[in-house]
């Protein structure tokens, strides 16, 4: 594995990298760290890589590593950069026959996700996007009861992703890197509460249920006096098959951390996660026990079994349900170029959840501009 | 104090009669507890009542209590019927001389409400309300900081109230009493579950705020086939002061007991209540540690205080939340009666409360029915 | 129902007020609220008794009370007062031929204990002790779980007590009246925190487990510098049949309430309540998920379900669980004095669990003064 | 790194490997995985060595390693074999001249260890031991706060550590390897459950409060008919400074997962961590809020923020906090190998805890076969 971005002081890049190391099947190879060379090299060198391998640029490790020899040479790139700089990097990678791993939203625009489904279907190279929190193993265990219909047909949904790290104009100082570029229409698009964890929750909402939402209301609100883009949403939401439910995010919720959480309910009973205590889902029917079921412990889907390291008890977090995505990204590419077919259980989010989630951004951000109640989410 | 309603079988007459018990000031002296006369007579021998004080039907009680001496004589009704038959007996009540306790929502529409407003002004007699959710000490601790601006400006409201008790058709079989009536269009309203339950809700909101609710975008839903009112009901909502909020409220949230909370967040930091732990406030600041407030614990409100009878760690529930509003209507009453004023501090819901919420729900079921995205709330 | 102690700023005797009134079964007709006339007078217009059944001294109630016709006169006496004042005023209760509900420990020592059940079997009168957590529909239900087999055979059990409120020398200042009597040998006893709530805690575990304790090896300690009794206890437990177990109450557990909790294996599952949240219980087992059940809801058993006043969701606390008592002795009450046998299923304490109590802190005390291991808990 | 044991099917190996790779400090390039040569080479394969790293023996494995020149040569080996082959192991690593990073207990017995602590302090090599419970922040945070004296003289610590997964004879099936070696006093030592997780306890204990415990009553007893090794245990402690508390330790708790927990009193105020929600830890004081101090949230002590990856609400687990004793004990080796002092928050356990460890399993075998109630712990 390369990567592009991830330097020194960089959030996510040092997730990507624990996620990826933890399983043992991927070794970081080369990189080109940051768009300063000396930055570059300085990361490179924290993290014991061979000088030579430390790019300055990612049109420069494109071209060099296309010159190393077959399994010497990185088999794929992981792309850690704020959203302006994904489909750059992606669509180079692809067209340098790079399979690619990226981190969300896929791309800065509903129409550069387009562009890179049809790069990705013309290439044919293996497309991974990190909406990391599906590898949890209790959320691989509620996608299966819902899906599997143990719940009756789904009648409503409702996730949650309260953050409170913006309640203030943390990007007025310069020092605070995250919310500089994260808040910038220039280098985030066109909504950043939305966009960074809003496309999360429809991810999950998606992932689980099995059900497309095909229209919403949103209400946007930038609280923060001086913010260019919104730090908080909500959205009414209407699902397939007639489901309804209710999506927001926010970063203005100050104190919260990150418990993003979903609830489904179908005929039969309810289900109920929460990242917070990731390890446990609860489960309510309608006139017996609840459950509460936990990681490792009991009768669980193989689904949920398969992502799971560790007996009952010993929690799992984060990294662990990042890894899960690259283990079994890493798995499929292996299988790919053994030329067998990956194993379907080896699932991770791909392109077509890329433009679900540029098209879901969009759609909000049209709905909070208008009069009229109901927005359809167009691909 | 008499009753009006609540005779065998019923659900909240119990309930109010064990609220008004609790700390003695109160005592039941007479009841027309059904407006079938044997079960009236049957239900006032179970709770202990001399035979001539257990009447046939509610303007027979107005009439032989008003005749009855000083002393003797019920000081106040307590109204636990079906929604449609509130605004009749309070009216008569009012009418004839006594104050009056009436269970929510207060009328059959906002028509009666207003008229039953009106009513209770020209006669100068004491009203309260049962929004019972406001009797507990966390709850009072709450809007105590709210309202003293601890949290700074409020930003952000999210109230739930879900529910999973009629997510069948309860109302088919004719057993079930509550669903019955809860989901009849002639006794509960245009409304059910927003009726019920999302007056709660919404009652909740606007008095830990302070707020009130200006304009809502709701999306009610019947998902149970063959039920004449809605079932479910999401909604967003602007307040004054520029914060925004979603409500929701569902009878169908398959296995759910009854876990209304409340969360607000302010620029400073924010609180979160749940009905299921009601004696824990958790206050959480952008930079700080969360707090876990307990009923009785620390430093807490006056407020918050004298709502509460035991130590900490003894917990208070349901009954004492309730009862504390009785506590406070009787106090206030009994002031009254000796020519007092009562102390700001005894505070109950009041016909005030009753027609926002009738407005509340107007303004659900009109806009659930436009396609336009902002309704006003119109009192 | 008579009342002795629990006047002007008393805890417990509140608590007992509101217990015996919730259900409407029971109506405080008299008391001798204090060992001070005038205090007790004043306390008895506090609860709007006529002046002329405010007595200034226990013996003189039941004196009069005696004299009184039947159907006015009190029907039993609830004794509210230091453990001292106990066992007099049950046995003088006894003598005058009222029926006994008193508050724990029963006695000061084993010795008055004995004579007390002595006395009780010989005026065949109804004695009840308020070991008021054994109320609580959840406790009902693991006593439930446990007694009909559902755990297999019982192999351990752990019993925790802890609070915070002794963690200074409260009973310096002689303003805290609670601290004062408790922490002093001439009026708690032996023991200050087994004797207040390690008996609790014995209590609980015999009466879930329906084992008895056997044998027990404890390490009393007095933590506060100036203290006469101990503070905390940690004692191991054998119980019949081989079971095995931990017990421990503590008083300077600082920052702690009151968060009893009682854990249960056996060889086939385990339970867990906890006091903090008393509407849940959680069961599990060793291959399948944890269930939480919840007072109200599912199907639990009839003992459960019999002690339950409120649907599900609606939280039921302290005064609900004491009142369980006082509407089952009540009950019991009612059917003996018409003649007829009371219900099995209207359980309460009796004199036979205040003799186990006492005999329990005698074996404590005698264990943490020994060098042998085993102490064998004497009746 | 080189690892002995952990081959294909075990379970500690693993976690090894992940806790090792995850912050890329470490890379396993040898190991002698089984006793089986050929088990060893196809675990060797599983992990992407190449054939002639992988070792057929331990033995083999110090000889041919020795011989590689610096830089290529493994700097330590990790020891994850049954307890019995600790120390034969450890030993012959030392004696090898390679740095150790050994599984817990130390040894088999106390012997052995007092040996190996010789052997250590002779060679001057770096030993670590995975007493991994201590790696989490909020263990770091507990410890930072008792040592810093936040809670006053410590009075009163309740370690819990109950399993249930050895509830049946699972031994006797040959086809759990973990319970088959676990519970055979020739591969385990003189305890089962005191040994594996008892010493965590101990040593958390230890960790946590800066307090040696002195002397202990303990109470084992083996529940499982057919069992050889006892599979519960209750204790009583003593500690230094005067401080009391209870440790148990249970693989018969039926349905309980991993939940170790640890609670310290002090005179002015009591924390509360449970590995089951790791991120948390629970302070109370005496007379103020209590507080829920989250993992890389709020003002927390350096050495908890050094040992955090992840920004407040992104969970860490078990492997993550296992990973900190492997960071901590590779940057420590990074420095000794660079002639500097490792820095003194790199903290790991060592020898010392190890001695101590296996000293309390003695004392623990030695009381509950003891009529006396003390029994001193001897080094």
């Amino acid at each position: 594995m390369g990567m592009v971005g991830g330097g020194r002081d960089a959030f996510i890049g040092a997730v990507h990298r624990m996620a990826a190391a933890l399983d043992g099947h991927i070794e970081l190879v080369c990189g080109a760290f940051s768009s300063d060379p000396a930055k570059s090299r300085a990361s490179g060198a924290d993290l014991y890589l061979p000088p030579e391998r430390v790019y300055d640029s990612y049109p420069e490790m494109f071209e060099r590593e296309s010159e190393l020899p077959d399994g010497e040479r990185m088999d794929f790139v992981s792309i850690v950069t704020p959203n302006h700089v994904h489909f750059p990097v992606a669509s180079a990678a692809l067209e340098a026959g790079f399979h690619v791993m990226s981190d969300k939203p896929m791309t800065f625009d509903l129409d550069e996700a387009k562009r890179l489904q049809a790069l990705g279907a013309h290439t044919g190279l293996q497309f991974g996007l990190t909406h990391n929190y599906t590898g949890y193993p209790m959320v691989k265990e509620a996608r299966h009861m819902v899906r599997s219909g143990q719940l009756g047909t789904v009648r409503k949904v409702v996730v949650e992703y309260p953050q409170g790290w913006l309640a203030k104009l943390e990007e007025a100082s310069g020092a605070n890197k995250q919310a500089d570029w994260r808040t910038d229409p220039a280098r985030a698009g066109a909504s950043s509460c939305i966009g960074d964890i809003g496309t999360h929750a429809e991810n999950l909402m998606e992932y689980v249920t099995g059900l497309q939402i095909t229209e919403l209301c949103a209400d946007l609100t930038t609280f923060v006096r001086g913010r260019k883009l919104e730090d908080d949403g909500n959205v009414l939401v209407r699902l397939e098959g007639g489901a309804r439910g209710v999506l927001y995010a926010s970063q203005v919720s100050a104190g919260e951390e990150n418990p993003l959480s979903i609830r489904v309910y179908g005929e039969a009973g309810g289900i109920e996660w929460r990242q917070e205590e990731p390890n446990t889902l609860l489960v309510r029917t309608s006139d017996g026990h609840a459950q509460r079921r936990r990681t490792g412990y009991g009768a669980l889907s193989q689904a949920s079994a398969d992502h799971t390291r560790l007996p009952a008890g010993h929690p799992e977090g984060f990294v662990e349900a990042f890894a899960n995505l690259y283990r079994n990204y890493a798995l499929a590419l292996q299988a790919r170029l053994a030329g067998e077919t990956p194993r379907a259980d080896l699932d991770f989010p791909t392109v077509e959840d890329g433009v679900r989630g540029m098209a879901f951004i969009a759609a909000c951000v049209a709905s909070s501009a208008s009069d009229q109640k109901w927005q359809h989410v167009e691909l």
